[in-house]
């Protein structure tokens, strides 16, 4: 697998790739189960895979995890090399935003809501730095885990409304055995939040089950979610919300439907979201 | 000169032409001899010429003269033809913003200086809506007045940060025999307001000889100009300002100086600039 640090090399290896091969997969670093899923999932559809290793700054608000967040840059170059990956990008915030930068991408009113309620810059740092990423690289497809699914919404709409010619390929969320979303930040957990922690899948297969037994009031299951977040031991909830799958907007009762959370464990944030079918 | 409105006529022009052939003059119509030069210039180094009328909503202010920006799409697409232009992309306001848009560009702070701080919204407009029809007809180069100066600096700086392959070519200003930049805009000025118009050339023009003659402090050049407009009957200046040329950052009084202003006279907002070297 390749290194590449600079925007030439990239550029170099990018035009070495034949047209329509390049997958790509962005990521901040400290990968699990659920980036090399990301990884196979790109393999099996573009013969060279990319991944890029950057935790963008401008996606952390300054009370954030920035400066924690973890990074083990060659334990995670091993692992995207098994997966079968054939490129790293490893850029330096110097290399992603070069001196007079200026231009940031929002996406509203999507990017300050959910999440974006929580942490008010966060989805303008996403958007910009998946815009660059993409424009360096320029893949056939780019894939992002649905653990993220409002970020994945969003970068979906921004591709679009750009008329951007990559695919945004969504993969589902990779799990632990109790039912915990694989994260990054799921090793900040104690032993002790970390079994609490799986009462957050359970919370939205609870609003899932409420859905199958005839509720079709947006409420109703977001309240049945939280009974098992309380029942669990989770208190501090930044929100729990059912919303249409396509655009995140306010469900109507009808159709398919996703249930999304996110809430605190000690100084930990998780996310996590359930497809209501 | 084919008539392109929709995404996929454009779609189907973009693919017939070679590549690298493709020169772009983006446009709000009312043409004038301003815009003519930039079908020649982009002519001049590009086989292939497409131009885009498009008035688009989303620059303008509440209180700004969207209803009233004169439309001539028949008289305009006969100039075009005239000065050699291959293509015209004539989209509605559907066209380029389907239902569901939610994107926008910013670029800060340039975008909330000068005519930024006048019209709080316009930049976020421009650049987006630039954004949009660079993405969909991928020209080799993008032709802009350089009237537009503060647009055309934030456009170079868009299209370098979010790593677009499209060179943003700046064309000089077109003037009438007073110095009067062409504007579509000029044509709301009665005649007695057109007579002052003149003025604002001539101001920027008193400046740079303040330059010539030692000058190096920008408020003073800025006076110089002022004292020009105010005797030539414009009083309702939004602002006077000498800055960097690159990136339209205070001027130290050392180098190439750039002078802007904005003026309005009666209904009528006009903007102008002048390189002083």
């Amino acid at each position: 697998m390749e290194i590449l640090r600079t925007r030439e090399e990239l550029t170099r290896w990018r035009n070495a790739q034949p047209e329509g091969a390049v997958g790509f997969v962005p990521t901040m670093g400290a990968l699990h189960e659920g980036h090399l899923t990301l990884v196979r999932a790109a393999g099996a559809r573009c013969p060279s895979v990319i991944a890029s290793i950057f935790v963008n700054p401008t996606q952390f608000g300054p009370q954030e995890d920035f400066a924690r967040y973890p990074r083990q840059p060659e334990v995670d170059a091993d692992l995207l090399a098994s997966a079968g990956c054939r490129a790293l990008f490893l850029p330096t915030p110097e290399i992603i935003y070069p001196p007079g930068h200026a231009t940031s991408i929002h996406v509203e009113p999507l990017g300050h809501e959910l999440c974006g309620a929580f942490r008010p810059t966060h989805f303008q740092g996403v958007a910009t730095v998946v815009a660059i990423l993409l424009n360096l690289v320029r893949p056939s497809a780019a894939f992002f885990g649905l653990k993220d699914y409002q970020q994945f919404t969003l970068i979906r709409r921004m591709v679009a409304d750009l008329v951007w010619p990559y695919d945004i390929v969504g993969v589902p969320t990779v799990r632990e055995a109790d039912g915990l979303a694989m994260s990054s930040r799921n090793r900040y957990l104690t032993p002790e939040e970390r079994a609490r922690a799986a009462h957050l899948h359970r919370a939205l297969r609870a609003a899932e089950s409420a859905r199958i037994q005839g509720t079709d009031n947006a409420a109703a299951l977001e309240e049945a979610a939280r009974a098992v977040l309380t029942e669990g031991g989770i208190v501090d909830v930044d929100y729990v919300a059912v919303r249409h799958p396509d655009d995140l907007t306010p469900w109507k009762g009808q159709g398919a439907a996703v249930i999304l959370a996110a809430v605190r464990l000690g100084k930990t944030r998780l996310i996590d979201n359930w497809w209501i079918d």
